[in-house]
């Protein structure tokens, strides 16, 4: 099987570090060419299933702006501009939690799109937190710590609690792990 | 918690069926107004887990543009302007693999992005699948359909064959349910 090629790139849309949207001429194995294939560019993003010395999940009740209600999260953020995912995934959970990991497993890292990109999700389990405190609250939303066992978050997820695709892929994963 | 609402959108780009950008004029709960934050229209979609009466689990073997090299890939596809979630997956299973199912269970709704939208991902398991023939060979992408076992079904999650963040999430519920 042969990959698309990409031929040509143009821009179609600028809303800064957090959406770019390019038009791709795309040519398929066969020759047929697609003259204006979407392809939409957002910031890489983490999640960490983090877990702590006494076997608490770090989970947040919050709001965010795709859904409705509340959700249960995972810690989660954007890379900054070269930033290493890993890096990202340790930052966040300090600035967010407050705690610290020195076990760290990759979960994989998977677009969020298969035909238009949508940014990279880097997902981590961080296994043996400890509080070391520093947290920064500087998101925009509202969020409450919890500390699940292993059973409140299975049901978190098997109840749809958990609210969005990214999520969801990296708690199941960390469970799996 | 209260939710963000919002005030106005308008439209930034519009690139037909596949994809639309807004511009929201979101309200947070204190009262900040953000003018304009990026609104990703695309169409929602399905995934499926569907099992034979066999107990083979029906996979593609494909390429797809966001991803590199080829894919393991669950049953999947857009739904049509008003069309029912489950009706789409019925469909797509037919449309795809020749089989149908009697046995739907939905594994959970979700948006790809917790802050753009991105359209959102319905899930389902699809049990006891039976060949009934009627294939329609119209996607772009060339593709191989695999009839696995759910021991290589958890080894291609495992591995990071399955490559893309929808297909990880409905996998990973699907091996749960």
């Amino acid at each position: 099987m042969k990959p698309w090629k990409t031929n040509r790139r143009r821009d179609l849309l600028d809303c800064g570090k957090f959406l770019r949207v390019e038009a791709h001429e795309v040519e398929l194995p066969d020759g047929t060419v697609i003259p204006d294939w979407p392809w939409v560019i957002s910031p890489d993003f983490i999640n960490v299933v983090a877990i702590t010395t006494k076997d608490r999940y770090l989970f947040f009740r919050q709001t965010k702006y795709a859904i409705e209600g509340t959700t249960i999260a995972p810690v989660g953020g954007y890379l900054e501009p070269g930033e290493d995912p890993l890096e990202t995934a340790k930052r966040e959970l300090q600035e967010e939690t407050g705690y610290q990991s020195a076990d760290w497993t990759p979960l994989g890292a998977y677009p969020a799109d298969a035909n238009r990109g949508c940014g990279t999700g880097h997902f981590f389990l961080a296994r043996g937190c400890t509080h070391v405190g520093g947290e920064v609250a500087d998101d925009l939303e509202e969020q409450e710590l919890l500390r699940l066992s292993r059973g409140e978050v299975e049901a978190a997820l098997d109840s749809g609690e958990i609210k969005v695709m990214s999520w969801v892929a990296c708690v199941a994963m960390g469970l799996r792990a």
